[in-house]
């Protein structure tokens, strides 16, 4: 059965996954030329690089999510359907979903990446991974719960397992949930439950390799180092989480913490599709794509952002798996479309980095920019501008600078709330 | 196992429920003449009277619901413990609760009312409710959810059901979220899904008795009706919902609307716990108490709020089940336990009833006051500001003045996300 969507004369675009690769696309392409038609499994966007914040109750889900409805008010041509992508049917220039089939002329594949349990089903039942909206909710959710659970259990060992939360992977958004639930420790913990010790609520940060932050410049790896030590983060480095045994994290070396709150933001792998052939797979399951983002091995199907694999002089083994790639990607495919329809030849994707930022809580940050790098209170400040700046709606804008402004002079993550919520057939 | 709480000289007052009637006992409670212990199965108070607007995508559920751990933050000899009460164990002084037990010197009974399916299985299991925060994201979650089903489904049938939507009982919350909701139809979906037909999207509110919001004067009535049909919604008095079947609603007259969305807000019924003996249990489950709301055959448990059935000469059948009460019996009660301890005679119960409110959209309200019946423009900016008078919290107040006003000049219900969520132990 095919999904309802009118056909037209015009060329259709259907693109997988309304992330920053396939909004920059649709924005762009929306104007008339094309039939586009977006899929995605939630009906809005969402800004990934402040789900931590949610997670940390520190924002609503709501002010960093926009509905793409919303967005594509008033274009003419475009189609959205909340819909889960199982298989792409390339002979029939087809894809199948949860709720039926839809043909394409171009096919864009943005579907971006999943957290990588590296196959470990037992760490992936244990943890909570942080890579949507709904999943940051539910680590809300569940640190909340833990902290009420501690308070009413007579088990000392339950309560030390309650009360210590591991976090495995140093990347940026280790670093920034460690950072924010650092800050929950020291201004709301012991107004909230003045029943809990000093010395009882511990959070704990293992990274793999022998620094955090490790796409960024040594000196920012210092720095979130020095800043996380000193807000009472228990780093480890060079030490895997291996496994999750009779309530204990199990690291690498042996060593165990007892712990119900696993964090896992260790790493990603591609969105893994049907019927895609394996020579068009690479590293961490990305799909192989040519300089203009054409798949391998096809001659309508392109992949963008953190799922696609291009490599360029500068980026020997692939781009950053970051949003600007994404967002540049998407803006040049929608211009090469364009540009293919009449008759013109395509340009090739480079990549312009800016720079990376991260932050650690209350006035700190660390950033490298082009030709400079930046620390603390300013590096701070930049990572709030950009992240203001780049977010979708201005009424998402007013309520994350509210919200901002009100946790920095209350000292307080104000949304601490358990909410359980699901669609009633769900 | 006993629920962990510190044992002192001061007598403990137990507090099941914290809602608008415990809240009020325990915040007049609190300052260290009594150990208070307040049980709720939520981590945070709600403000039901604005539920409808969560559940019309027009508040965020945080801006509606506070967390009991800030609001007592700086009292002393205060435990809040989250857990849901089982049954009153009378003899030992005790309850017993999902995560053990805790004994009391005095309980209060705060726990107000459920849904009533007046024992229909079939009614209950295919409703939604809407008596509690996260009953009225599942219903904003279901509600988009079925939009979007709509626009995929091939299906004409389905379509019809999905685009249905029933609001069973024609009282002030029926009457409110049947507003909210042809408001999203007359704003939203025309933009949103420019694909609908006009009336293919269609609001019926269903009530059994001869006239809307039954409990306040006719002439409000009157104009709640008139305002809801020249919004469109179509209304049935004198009519019940008896069944559902086929996936449709089965009227009392036989007649048949097919949804998938069935809004069941027709009446409540007592919160019940175990043990209670039967011959203190009144109309409608409520618990029979005296003019000082002690429980009938009891030395030491109260029970204020919509649980309590109390009469006094006004109000020969009971107190309507409405915020005010509860918070005036709250209030009396933490007075009367203070004279009790002193020695003192506590004082009898009256309710002071300063006017009821119902809003119907924009611009559009109905109000009975004391001495003064308002209607349209100026009811609805005393429903506002009453309500935004009411609502705990500075932030929330905030929040919620800046999303009305914003919803009012840009005509937009903006929170339209289906999240799902919950803890992972769930």
């Amino acid at each position: 059965m095919d999904i309802k969507i009118p056909n037209t004369d015009k060329k259709r675009v259907v693109i997988i996954g309304g992330g920053f690769g396939g909004l920059a696309l649709a924005d762009k392409l929306c104007n008339g030329e094309f039939q586009v038609v977006l899929l995605d499994k939630h009906n809005y966007h969402q800004f990934q690089p402040l789900l931590y914040q949610v997670a940390s109750a520190g924002l609503e889900p709501s002010s960093i999510s926009f509905p793409f409805r919303k967005n594509f008010r008033k274009k003419r041509n475009f189609y959205f359907r909340m819909a889960q992508v199982k298989s792409v049917l390339f002979e029939n220039n087809e894809v199948e979903t949860n709720s039926g089939n839809v043909k394409y002329d171009y096919l864009v594949i943005a579907a971006g990446t999943t957290t990588n349990f590296f196959g470990n089903e037992t760490l992936r039942q244990a943890s909570l991974p942080m890579k949507s909206v709904e999943e940051a909710l539910t680590l809300r959710n569940t640190l909340l719960l833990h902290l009420e659970r501690a308070m009413d259990t007579t088990d000392s060992q339950e309560r030390k397992a309650l009360l210590n939360v591991v976090i495995v992977g140093g990347g940026a958004t280790g670093v920034e949930i460690a950072g924010a639930i650092s800050e929950m420790r020291k201004y709301i913990i012991p107004k909230d439950y003045p029943d809990l010790g000093d010395d009882e609520f511990n959070i704990h940060l293992v990274e793999g390799s022998h620094r955090l932050l490790a796409a960024m410049s040594e000196e920012a790896s210092a720095n979130a180092l020095k800043y996380l030590t000193d807000m009472g983060v228990e780093i480890t480095l060079e030490r895997h989480v291996e496994n999750y045994e009779s309530g204990c994290a199990v690291l690498s070396d042996g060593r165990t913490i007892p712990t119900k709150t696993l964090i896992w933001v260790s790493g990603v792998t591609a969105e893994h599709f049907e019927n895609i052939p394996s020579e068009s797979i690479g590293r961490g399951g990305r799909l192989i794509v040519d300089k203009i983002n054409l798949l391998k091995g096809t001659q309508n199907v392109f992949v963008i952002g953190d799922i696609a694999l291009q490599t360029e002089a500068n980026y020997p083994k692939g781009h950053p798996q970051v949003a600007p790639v994404a967002i540049q990607q998407g803006e040049l495919l929608a211009d090469n479309l364009k540009r293919m329809l009449k008759g013109q030849s395509p340009i090739a994707f480079e990549y312009v980095n800016k720079g990376t930022l991260a932050t650690i809580g209350r006035n700190k940050g660390v950033a490298d920019l082009k030709k400079l790098r930046l620390s603390g209170f300013f590096a701070w400040m930049v990572w709030l501008l950009v992240h203001l700046r780049s977010i979708l709606g201005v009424k998402n804008k007013l309520m994350i600078l509210i919200n901002w402004i009100w946790n920095y002079l209350t000292y307080d993550q104000s949304v601490r709330f358990i909410f359980r919520s699901r669609p009633k057939e769900d």
